[in-house]
């Protein structure tokens, strides 16, 4: 009888024969996980098991990629058989029902002490409870954030994997050679247990939505008042990639805004439809932060910006509503438009340091809710490489807990201090001129509100406690004496001590 | 023998002896509870069981209000036995456990038919839940947001019953006994299927956050520009009660800043801590909304201001943060304060409009996504006595609705157009002296923010679409074409269509 032909042996031989040869495996197949596999296979010392539930994935995955030397598995068995143990294998599906089905097989075929990672997009509360169920089990489970997209998952992305301890001493090293490297160090640290990694993932795309849309604001104010092209604003951007606003996404916005639509010949940008989507870790983090107690106001704005956006109905019966009675028709030109740029560029940096300490806020917050001992500085480092908010700027934010690891509040850092008090003026002035001129710039007037209440002496919130006070007997506190107290409204207006119950 | 006196037997004795007397029964004698016990009481035709799971609340309130003809209950039995059928009990015990635990010992002692309601302030999907499980058991189940605090109780409060059809034949007539009145109508309306009583509860909270926000916001920017006096300001406010502002909270805003402290002379509002307290409903508005795809800026602006407010150590970190650098020191006097008051004013109308508008715009996407039949502008009608919000300028919103009953946006509505057409340039003036003085006033300037991007023709929504394609491939459409296309950015850059599976 003729032997099989090694290509269909290659695609298709079940790799439960001998003894396992494969030290990290995938489970779905599908684009991110493709790309994973394959970034693993390509390093030193893996040997990747792939395993999909519809099996052409995997013969396709298999048959384009000789050289990562995959193997393949076409079943839960044969996928267990091939790993030697500890078992590691990373999900890659469908966040929700999908992850709990695999993390279920997963644990029909495995024992006890192998590692179960999920690198999807969960929501950090269900990797707790994920995390709780398979430990009772006797599994290590791992939640990880894995970010910079296709590209990243290929190439070396940001990673944070929460998790057991005893899970990392395995995991570590292989997650290491999978990074991205910035300034030399690989792109993941040990974020804490169970849900940690998710919850700073989510923080991670939180930030991502208020640096995106404080971008946008900046392009739309330049262009409402100078009047320059996408083009021109495509160099003023790869401009601010050269200082202290590096980043990839001012890298990509310029590619953006440069791009020609070769159906028109107009700006791609003119062409886009302008109602922006969402994946929901927007949302989430700000459904979290909450219920932490913690003001996270320019990704609500950001987050409610996209939502705005995406009500056609609603913009065209809003359209007639009137603008600004400003002359209007001028734009700025020549040293007027330079300097307002450069206002816009200090504006945007200020509002940017303003969204990141909201963001650090969340995570330290919490930390502090889930009992997760995160090392702030650590989380801004791994950001340096592999993910969407990759810049230069994180070096700063690394730097401010290294020198202060119990800053209460990031901005105040020196550094960021010193920026914020370069800024100010220009930032104010932007924020006046957006709203004066009906130029809607919801991030930046938020973000700049935002400060003037942090470091307000005294904030109007003693006349809401007064208001609640009045008609709902909630009581208040006082500046000069201990206790709680209540003024009897609707009686001789005397104050008395009352019992703090509220 | 000798009897046992009047007193005794009336604080003791149990109702179960004979016939059935009651046609309405509360369990749960707190504040709340007494209070609505009392209110039904003392109207036609009603006579009230009362329990309560510690004995001494239900011998205390039979003891103190003989005049309310209690009949009191010792245990689930007594009190089912106490009630005609249908029977009809309010609970109104703390939300969560003890809501489902008073549920579960009602349907043991009580029939198939009768009517269980929710008066706590229970979140909506609870009680969607609720309602579910209760039906299946052929209980009738209401959840009922009742606002007023317990005054409202008392007196008059606003009612939001939701639940079945069935229950709202017996129910109504015997709230519409005990709701405020305003302009001849009482203040309770049947909301809708299962969750959507507390719903509209939740939001009317949320919108109410806002209002407290923007009267405070107004008073801060009023203080630091005119340097005026609590007291003078007080004046203020009331004289706004006057005319189109005119409002319970603007109200007692007035009474509170004319306050004075007897301990030390000063304005009692100079001497409340100013960090203010929250029980979380405007959090849940801001949460559901996002959940929803609504921007609900002003209730999240609002709610997260007085997060804020609450972090004192982070407060103190941020105090030594610049502020402008404009002369400052100086205020504005006579002609120019009273030209700025009314500046404020106007911006506080317009503000207040979009608030009320995003708060609407919830209820009806929240009535879309759970297929409630809410009549909007009932609902502002049941908001004009009784309730936290209630204000003249309710029967606006009830105008614009009887007008278009499918109005896409509040704020479109001519009356309000008419009046943010007025109020803009004032409006804008403050939001940019706010931001150019360094006085916090997030609501105000989130709600201009809400308005200029409602009404934008383009936004640039676009570019944030362009970097999302970018980045990580999440396509885009186009203005002049149907389609679902993607730029192959790290490819030739020429555009592809692909299917639309984002």
């Amino acid at each position: 009888m003729p032997r099989e032909t090694p290509d269909t042996a290659s695609t298709a031989a079940p790799a439960s024969a001998g003894e396992p040869t494969a030290n990290i495996g995938v489970v779905g197949l599908a684009v991110m996980g493709s790309n994973l596999a394959r970034n693993l296979a390509s390093r030193e010392g893996n040997t990747v098991a792939v395993f999909n539930r519809s099996r052409s994935k995997t013969d396709e995955l298999v048959a384009e990629h000789p050289e990562a030397g995959f193997v393949p598995a076409f079943s839960y068995e044969e996928f267990a058989a091939s790993l030697q143990k500890p078992r590691t294998a990373i999900i890659m599906v469908k966040a929700g029902g999908p992850t709990d089905a695999v993390i279920d097989e997963l644990m029909n075929v495995f024992e006890p002490g192998d590692i179960i990672i999920d690198g999807g997009n969960s929501l950090f509360t269900d990797t707790i409870r994920r995390e709780k169920a398979v430990r009772e089990r006797g599994f290590n489970f791992v939640g990880m954030g894995v970010s910079g997209g296709e590209e990243g998952a290929l190439n070396g992305p940001s990673l944070m994997p929460g998790g057991p301890d005893e899970a990392w001493v395995t995991l570590g090293p292989i997650l290491r050679s999978i990074a991205a490297v910035a300034e030399g160090e690989p792109c993941v640290t040990h974020i804490g247990h169970d849900g940690a990694g998710h919850f700073v993932k989510m923080v991670h795309n939180g930030i991502e939505y208020a640096d995106m849309q404080l971008i946008a604001e900046a392009y739309d104010l330049i262009r409402r008042a100078t009047g320059k092209t996408p083009a021109e604003i495509a160099d003023i951007f790869a401009e601010w990639n050269r200082g202290e606003l590096e980043s990839y996404l001012i890298e990509i916005t310029a590619e953006v805004l440069r791009q020609t639509d070769a159906a028109t010949g107009k700006p791609l940008v003119d062409v886009i439809l302008d109602q922006a989507g969402a994946k929901g870790t927007g949302a989430w983090t700000v459904q979290t932060a909450l219920d932490l107690g913690v003001p996270v106001s320019g990704i609500a704005e950001a987050t409610f910006a996209r939502s705005l956006s995406s009500h056609p109905e609603q913009r065209a019966a809003a359209s007639a509503l009137p603008g600004p009675e400003l002359s209007g028709g001028e734009v700025l030109a020549g040293e007027d438009a330079a300097a307002f740029i450069e206002q816009v560029r200090l504006a945007l940096y200020a509002s940017k340091i303003v969204a990141y300490s909201q963001g650090f806020d969340e995570i330290r917050a919490g930390a502090a809710q889930y009992g997760w001992n995160i090392d702030l500085g650590a989380v801004s480092k791994i950001w340096r490489g592999g993910c969407i908010i990759r810049a230069q700027f994180l070096n700063r934010i690394a730097d401010a807990y290294a020198a202060t690891p119990d800053l209460p509040v990031l901005l105040t850092a020196p550094y960021f201090v010193d920026a914020l008090t370069r800024a100010q003026d220009s930032w104010r002035s932007i924020v006046a001129l957006a709203a004066a001129s009906g130029i809607p710039a919801p991030a930046f007037s938020s973000s700049l509100a935002y400060y003037d209440g942090l470091r307000a002496e005294r904030l109007p919130a003693a006349l809401i406690q007064g208001q609640r006070d009045f008609f709902g007997a909630h009581t208040y506190k006082r500046i000069d004496k201990e206790g709680t107290f209540h003024t009897l409204w609707s009686g001789d207006r005397t104050e008395v001590e009352v019992e703090d119950t509220h």
